[in-house]
């Protein structure tokens, strides 16, 4: 049965043991009694040995140019989360103070830290620096000098990145887009901004500048954006040392590596993004007379994404009469849009699979809807799935590691599901369901 | 400078003074000092006056056929609040075990409590009886089992309506759309289903069919679509009494009564709403012979939406040129998507102000993002703003108050703001502002 669980878009320990789906060697259907539903389960091999593909392939293709692998908190962090980033070798990217508070809660190397963030706090700044980050990615002339102040009232040298537009964007599905300069993030180099904050950090002797940075998009299944962008901040390295005599050491091309929702999208490797990246990164740097700069990544969902798998319980289903005179089976879940916003603000699209058994019943026309009170709380827009489905039964959405627990609300009053993590046949809570007291927990009671 | 907070859109005591707005008499600069930002301000008066308007309406026009102004939990509650909607007279409606366990804590009138949803767990199913709650909404066959058996071993009758779909839609700026069906609420007069679940609660002695409801939308802004859902619904009635020969007692027409979020939205006052109904309601109970059934609402939107404004501090600004040779100005406030997710979600659009001072600069073309890692963090996307706005300044959107703090995540690991209750010159907490600590709260820390 493994073949149906098709490897390139579930955690790699999961497997089908007498027709249910078992992830690190745990059952679902003991998952979903020992826990409840729905659940988030984290297969902790499969995240660290993708989080150590990355590490493997920087040092590999990257040799002595290799920079770090950033882990992208924002897709999803914990303390122990933060700990095997740490012990895979990998650094970590927070934007923000609570970012970061889970990062020193973790004892996480600070000089492993990235801090990134458009609109970073004086607090958050100060935080940043006090737990002696190793390099701070600047967004704005105004913080250019808010950093530099904060660190020269402490009395640091603080190593800065500059965030940088290129004027490339790319998605899944869309080719690369030049010229995108409409963004919040970054100083354009098309604009001339890019040089005006390189002149601005240059000022300041609490800022040292160790190189650029730039993202160019999510979700993103080829090597061509990625290729383009790294050209352009070489040309921006390049011109540095034309003006300064001195050369950037680092370059920080971002996140944006897609994964599998589905069968229809190929993703491709962190070893052949890699290997890719540094032959075009060494070809252009040995054009432009320059020594190649190290060279770091931020995955995030490329490595907790698949490693993560959402059960639900089915609760009701419903046969609905469309206007074409066909029928749809709606089947209610006890989950939804305040687990998984993704649908509703993406028009992401998943998988799913009956999860506690296997069925030989016809397949009949689906859509999986949460139990929010709105027509929009949608899991899955149209999927084909066994006919005897009833309430009761467990489906399991693969690949919700990122941004399904991190970006959780507790709307219509949800409580938010826990994590649990599974390895070895052992399964434990990361963390907690949410109770009913949690709901009240901030509440200031006037009665 | 009243004039400029136009009273459609802002609260009702919103006002400037001495350059700064205030709200219930409190001026947002001691508010931001006091209790930071980004911060919900809550009108108290505000939100009690619109409550009242819903129950002075329906009685007013439905005299002896008034049923209950059901305020919709999802849109926001709190203790507090649910002790404000029951000082109005309203009833509430909730749909999840977490919305129902806020009610009970705030010792809410069981009997005017109506539980919807589509998918109720037993678990919340059971707590709702045993509450004793007034009406529970039932959405498919199953779960008129599931309530019927649950009910039955309390020793239970249960008053509970149907749901119907009347093939009735409508939103915002479209017209109204007739034969749609493909949603996962409710049982479709069309296809027969709805009298398939009518007859299915007549075999259940722990049921007491009381009556019918329906939901047609959301930010609607006429009554055309709500007079032909409610015809639909009183031929129903028709068809239940020319079978039983009983008369069904209440309708419930729902809620997605629409609120001014920009100058350009013009919603229907609740008198308007309610006059209109009742005549189309009385006229069409009067053509078909039968009494006039009690007629209730669900406003949830309607009541807290313009009770509620959102303060945010400016931390950084940045001009941003665009491919046509014009630029667009970027302020980054201190909150975003994780404190307002719609307009992400459905394309919401917002009004915003320079909340601590006037401003005779000239307007230039802004946009207003948050602070998330996430290029699509947008809570204005197009505004014309004072060009001196510089960081430090505050920002006030009004309007937030359905969805906004309900629908509140932790994205980023941003700690989600509070809500401040504010009246006569009197400002208290009602929800606090979440702490690093809380964000950590929920992990059982593996180390």
């Amino acid at each position: 049965m493994k073949s149906e669980l098709n490897s390139k878009i579930w955690s790699n320990s999961a497997r089908r043991d007498n027709g249910a789906i078992t992830i690190g060697g745990c059952s679902v259907i003991e998952l979903a009694e020992q826990f409840g539903t729905p659940a988030f389960i984290i297969d902790e091999a499969d995240f660290k040995a993708r989080a150590k593909q990355w590490k493997s392939g920087l040092d590999r293709y990257f040799a002595t140019n290799a920079g770090t692998a950033y882990y992208a908190a924002k897709a999803f962090i914990s303390r122990d989360v933060a700990r095997w980033v740490a012990e895979a070798g990998l650094g970590l990217d927070v934007c923000t103070g609570g970012e970061l508070a889970v990062a020193i809660a973790a004892e996480f190397p600070p000089q492993h830290i990235e801090m990134h963030g458009n609109n970073k706090s004086e607090r958050e700044i100060s935080e940043a620096i006090d737990y002696r980050v190793g390099v701070i990615v600047l967004d704005s002339l105004q913080e250019i000098d808010r950093v530099a102040r904060i660190a020269h009232a402490k009395g640091v040298v603080q190593r800065v990145l500059i965030r940088l537009t290129t004027g490339v964007e790319a998605h899944t599905h869309e080719s690369i887009k030049t010229a995108h300069e409409d963004v919040k993030f970054g100083f354009s180099m098309a604009s001339g901004a890019a040089w005006d904050a390189v002149l601005s950090v240059s000022k300041h002797e609490s800022l040292q500048l160790i190189g650029f940075h730039a993202h160019i998009g999510s979700q993103i299944f080829a090597t061509d954006a990625f290729e383009t962008s790294a050209e352009r901040l070489i040309s921006m390295v390049v011109k540095y040392k034309n003006e300064f005599g001195t050369e950037i050491t680092d370059l920080n091309l971002g996140g944006g590596y897609g994964i599998a929702y589905t069968e229809s999208d190929e993703p491709i490797t962190p070893e052949f993004a890699l290997e890719r990246l540094s032959t075009v990164v060494n070809e252009s740097c040995k054009k432009n007379g320059i020594s190649s700069p190290k060279i770091s990544f931020e995955p995030g969902r490329a490595i907790v994404g698949p490693s993560m798998t959402t059960i639900y319980e089915v609760g009701t289903t419903k046969e609905v009469r469309l206007e074409d005179g066909s029928t749809r089976w709606y089947i209610s879940v006890d989950g939804g849009m305040s687990d998984n916003i993704r649908p509703g603000l993406y028009d992401a699209e998943y998988s799913i699979t009956l999860a506690n058994r296997v069925s030989s019943a016809d397949l009949r026309r689906s859509r999986i809807v949460g139990k929010h009170c709105e027509t929009g709380d949608i899991v899955i827009k149209d999927v084909q799935l066994p006919s005897d489905i009833v309430p009761g039964d467990l489906l399991a959405v693969p690949a919700t590691g990122a941004y399904g627990r991190s970006m959780a609300s507790n709307y219509n009053h949800m409580v938010r599901p826990p994590v649990i993590s599974v390895l070895n046949k052992e399964a434990r809570i990361m963390v907690r369901r949410e109770t009913y007291a949690d709901l009240l927990a901030l509440e200031i009671d006037d009665d």
